[in-house]
């Protein structure tokens, strides 16, 4: 998507083809710089430092790692050494392990020699196909938005169509497009007058600052509010849908998104809204049924509950940024990354194939699995 | 109640009783110091200005701001300005309004000459009053807390009995003890094992500064949350009960409260948590009905949104405070302060004269009023 002008995806091959840049996520929405990864080791840190984040661009990030085990060493060893050390950056991250072993499962097969060049082209290939599952997810989308906004009570058809987002699903999240947000991108380029609410999603902030950054870099109209404002805003009809991602579904259409989700969702489900969940293939855990209980939640550091980053107003450059500490000396926080939306307050799961009832039949639907 | 040993409440007379201390609530939690309150002018300051918050302590600062603007001019115009004055800082504060007209109503039939001393009793007097109700809810939520530990399943009966709270409606709230947490401080002392999960509460975070400072002065265990995880901690048995507070309660029941209060009653309805709303008298308002329809709801600056205020981490001493920018330039915020939770979601009322059902019968049972 667009920065200044510009159209820009969030990774790709560095000229010569043995190293990667990504865009720093961590510098945003105060500073664009991107950030080259010449090791494995590099691309475990950039997954584990949140540098890249999203469940899509987290598996490319990682594919591209194996290709940059290979050139270090492209043995037998090598591999199941960076394929754990990969993996083990983001447990929760589902697609993260599917990218993995579809590069390891290419590569290993084959002689030494030629793995560098194989790992180089599936992660390619992985990257390609995000781009066109997400542009379809858009796609499919945009439909539903088109459809619900025709479907406006008269008085309501004057306004722009609102939408409300938690955390950041968009192009920043997965190679281009995004999920949750390129419906919104191509309902703008579809000419409807639409306005996004932006949860700020604390704490890492993700809406606050990378989908504000993105929507605001595309010409979107967008405003961002707290976490705590959405199911107020429910109740007095300001939202015309809820599209969130998600980072794992299991087979019945349960969902694992950023933490608070659910809390949207319950809002929705009171004041009949309808809530979409947007999702690659490769989020779904087929093995999976009662979301719930199932998924084991990570914990984060409680250091990103008791402080924040942000740019200190000093009228310094951007470069200028600070973090601080909200809660007093000796209080502890507790910082779970994800919770579970239970299918039954999901209107439906907006996919690359099309759009489904959120639960097995409806997925099976799409997918032939089951 | 205690800071560092001392017992303290949150608003006084000072010394020779022609002016008043607060507690600058802005420099918790990084910072405890008393500021000075020497006329109308500086009274309503300090409401707007959110040094002193909180529906009950808002109440008390402002009739002692009536004592103030007599001691300045003791005639009518000046008391009904003094008023208007004080009365526009929070709009949605019902009982500002209900002091405020209180010590009107004590001074306004007194000759000037006396009006000093009358205002500086009944302002007093409000502040006594509002201590003794703030204890007798602890005493009535103190039953409820012992009913539901004891009626635990034996799994659960072995670990701290917890509690989530939203925002702060602790005694930094009130002159003393607090609505929402007086139930907690009295069943810490009454030997109960708890554990309080504070949601920090965004956008001014009065959890994460207000509410967990006063619980750790008071040395009860405490974790501070984001506002998004309370859900996921009640999908998973993690929270026994949920208790708030109130800054206006219609006669059926419905309470309008911090922004978020609403979301987290849906999580807590959703997983059969019991959802308590503790209040004092004074924030009934009889007049209304429908809260989501009838109450209007202050938007405050959306600055609050992207941007928040903290403790530097620079080493330096606890005053180095700084406020950094959340959001890229650009991109704009709404900041709604309240929203209403309908009494359908309230599991009971915790009242100065007992417990009651959220329902107008309930509040009529109590208050005798309809």
């Amino acid at each position: 998507m667009n920065i200044d002008g510009q159209a820009w995806r969030t990774i790709g091959l560095e000229p010569g083809g043995r190293s990667v840049w990504v865009i720093d996520q961590t510098q945003l929405p105060h500073r664009f710089c991107t950030r080259s990864i010449g090791s494995c080791e590099q691309a475990a840190d950039a997954i584990r430092t949140m540098v890249v984040r999203g469940a899509p661009l987290i598996g490319v990030t990682g594919a591209y790692g194996l290709m940059l085990a290979m050139q270090e060493d492209p043995g037998d060893q090598s591999l199941e050494a960076a394929f754990q050390q990969l993996n083990n950056t983001r447990p929760t991250a589902v697609n993260l392990r599917w990218a993995l072993e579809r590069v390891r499962d290419r590569v290993q097969q084959l002689p030494p020699a030629d793995r560098v060049e194989a790992a180089r082209e599936e992660a390619g290939r992985i990257a390609d196909e995000d781009v066109a599952m997400c542009s379809a997810i858009g796609d499919h989308g945009l439909e539903i938005l088109q459809q619900l906004a025709a479907a406006r009570s008269p008085e309501r058809r004057g306004k722009p169509f609102q939408v409300l987002t938690h955390c950041n699903a968009g192009w920043l999240a997965t190679v281009d497009w995004g999920t949750a947000l390129a419906p919104i991108y191509k309902a703008q380029r579809a000419g409807l007058d639409i306005h996004v609410w932006v949860d700020e999603t604390r704490p890492r902030n993700q809406g606050a600052s990378l989908t504000a950054y993105e929507l605001g870099r595309e010409g979107v109209p967008h405003t961002v509010i707290v976490d705590n404002a959405g199911g107020h805003l429910m109740q007095h009809g300001e939202v015309d849908a809820v599209i969130v991602g998600t980072d794992r579904t299991t087979r019945r259409g349960d969902v694992c998104n950023k933490i608070g989700t659910y809390l949207k969702a319950l809002a929705a489900h009171d004041n009949n809204v309808p809530f979409y969940v947007a999702l690659p293939a490769s989020t779904i855990d087929w093995s999976l049924d009662d979301g719930v209980a199932e998924i084991p939640i990570e914990a984060r550091s409680a250091r990103e509950v008791t402080r924040i980053q942000g740019r200190m107003l000093d009228g310094q450059t951007v470069a200028a940024m600070a973090e601080v500490q909200l809660t007093p000396d000796g209080s502890e926080g507790f910082n779970p990354a994800f919770d579970v939306t239970p299918a039954r307050l999901v209107t439906a799961l907006i996919t690359d194939r099309g759009v489904a009832d959120a639960s097995e039949s409806g997925l099976r639907g799409l997918y032939g699995r089951g």
